[in-house]
């Protein structure tokens, strides 16, 4: 379809292409699916009654604050209860003014994109990492190269090589419970890439919507909470919070903290983006969390996606074997696998693509996305993404046999 | 404040500078002052109770739909709904498919800005125009052109010539009561509008946030509307709405109206910009439109602007006289004014400076906006703008003479 005359589209839209995995979204209103392709949380857990109420009392106690324009910061009792919220996460110190609200913490990596990346700039992401990032930055014209990782997160020798050869505006992490990867950066990495940034000057963004999503044991302090034990190192160090998770999606409440001169800046972009984040939806979450009943929502979340998460891991290894390779997930709502390329008993060849994969298991009445358009650079056409959060256990266990069919 | 050195700012912030009205903004928070300085309707006439009982049925009607990710392009029945108040303004034949939800029209802006300009771009706007618009397309890189505005709107022989001078990549106009001139583009300049953007092939931005506030008859048609007249020239056209000034701004619903594959690109780049607009804000909206409250709250609302602009009308002419000219707005939030520099009563001389009479205004402990920072170029510094929306009729009486003291 070309475009009427009159309009000539900007250069930046030449960065992006339509995304690979729109096709097999598509595919997914057949009647049946089972899908494991979402990257949402599951609706049924949400707190609809704690939300309602929230918003009610947000009406009832100051109208005109929750309905007219508000501060493109944020409006000031959310500003506190998310710096209460972080603090409860080992972040020290965090003054209300050392954050601002964002339209989902989409938007804080759209402000971060707007704010620092030029045209040709480079940033360092991992490879895989969040697809909406990667689109989101090269809408600025960023040039992107991906860190590899495993289990344990990213490799952080080879972090420390590409930040030395490319001298990047910044690192973007998902250190804990990543999408699609979920991996968890361990304790000990997250001090050397603290370290890293320090000694390099380089600024590490912190992108953190799944950590509250942990099954057993809590993970280690955020880069942000972990700052504090090295000096200098906050300057370093921008963070991305999200209510999307542990609370609704629907809300678009996330937040930014970074340094001042940076977020003054991003408030400024912030202004000219959309003013400020929905007050009426602000409001709210500020009730909510005031109200205190985000810890027992999270118990009980926490505790489905752990049973689900374990459901998957289990079917997967009884039913598709060494034919798929993974590290069970610790947290959020990913299990990220690896077709071996053997046969399920360890002998023998299999289908290695995931992309065919993919494409044999929407026949067989299961969706999943490949992994290939999670890699800035260089992709695993081997890898798929697995989401067990909106699947009940018995139709987990369905959906993996289905996908051992397709296999 | 210098950044931190692992700080290095993207080249398009150079292009935007801070506010020259945040200083006076910061003195509006003085005891007693009488603010004509806001750009923002009136709280007191917020349907506070009809906007709770539709955010109530949302939540019981599809919590899941509310309270969950939504599709980028806006929630379904909301768009229907925005759709039928189109048609319900004389916009013949628009689908729903046809427009997308923004978080308000400030990200309508942004989202064109997006789309369309790349640094260097050249894009007219009208002198005086929409602060953040001024901003929101330079930090995409636009070169703005002003083009001359009267009572009637933009002159359209001086457009025509500027478009066939700098070739734009589109002309932004905010034909109906605009912010800050509160002009009305005549029906006659309306159709010679459209009938240029057709000739010469150049994209026209209508901005309509106003056109449902007139205060006695209806203003003429929206360009979108009268497009029907002139076929081919809905091609050249993009219209932002939104439900901001009549309804409540912190809601933030906007929608964008363009060619489908403009519509397209512009949902590409907001799905990386905040993925979708609150779906809890858009559930509220469209069960409030559907309610059919809208008509009532807008005569209401329509009726307590129209007797400040009376009042600050007849007050102006009478307390200021010949010092100040302005067109009475039959429409909108603002008296957009000049001073003469000759004395009240049309002898001698007076003060002729915008900037210097909004400070003098303080000290007197009225605030109003002046018009330098409203120009793209070539600034009148003799003009300034007076909001009537958010003040009543005796206060408005006391702030206008004590704006006649401090001239």
């Amino acid at each position: 379809m070309s475009a009427p005359t009159a309009i000539r589209f900007a250069d930046r839209l030449s960065n992006v292409e339509t995304s690979a995995i729109r096709e097999l979204f598509k595919l997914l209103g057949q009647p049946g699916i089972i899908s494991f392709a979402g990257g949402f949380p599951d609706a049924a857990l949400f707190d609809v009654e704690g939300i309602r109420a929230a918003s009610e009392r947000a009406l009832q106690h100051d109208p005109a604050a929750a309905l007219q324009y508000g501060a493109t910061e944020g409006y000031p009792p959310l500003r506190e209860q998310l710096a209460a919220l972080m603090a409860g996460k080992g972040v020290a110190g965090l003054a209300p003014e050392q954050l601002i609200v964002t339209t989902g913490s989409q938007q804080a990596l759209d402000l971060i994109g707007k704010t620092l990346i030029s045209p040709g700039d480079k940033v360092i992401v991992e490879g895989p990492t969040f697809l909406a990032t990667i689109q989101c930055f090269r809408l600025y014209g960023a040039e992107l190269i991906s860190a590899p990782i495993d289990g344990d997160g990213v490799d952080v020798q080879r972090l420390e090589a590409l930040i030395a050869q490319h001298r990047p505006k910044f690192v973007y992490l998902v250190p804990t419970f990543g999408n699609p990867s979920g991996a968890l950066l361990s304790l000990e990495r997250r001090r050397r890439v603290l370290e890293l940034a320090l000694r390099t000057q380089t600024l590490i963004v912190e992108d953190d919507p799944y950590g509250d999503l942990y099954f057993d044991a809590a993970p280690p302090p955020s880069l942000l909470a972990l700052s504090a034990e090295l000096p200098g190192s906050r300057d370093c160090l921008v963070h991305c919070g999200s209510l999307s998770k542990v609370l609704s999606p629907g809300l678009r409440i996330g937040w930014l903290v970074a340094p001042p001169e940076l977020l003054a800046k991003a408030v400024m972009c912030k202004q000219f983006s959309d003013a400020h984040t929905s007050t009426f939806a602000q409001a709210t979450a500020a009730q909510y969390l005031q109200g205190g009943r985000l810890g027992a929502t999270l118990e009980r979340v926490r505790q489905v996606y752990a049973e689900r998460a374990q459901a998957m891991g289990a079917a997967l290894r009884s039913e598709l074997g060494a034919a798929l390779g993974f590290v069970p997930p610790q947290g959020g709502l990913f299990i990220w696998a690896r077709l071996t390329g053997v046969g399920r008993s360890g002998a023998g060849t299999a289908l290695a693509d995931g992309h065919e994969l993919a494409q044999r298991a929407i026949a067989q009445g299961v969706a999943f996305v490949p992994g290939r358009p999670f890699y800035a650079s260089a992709p695993d056409p081997a890898t798929l993404r697995l989401s067990f959060a909106t699947v009940g256990v018995e139709r987990i266990r369905e959906g993996v046999a289905r996908l051992a069919r397709a296999l």
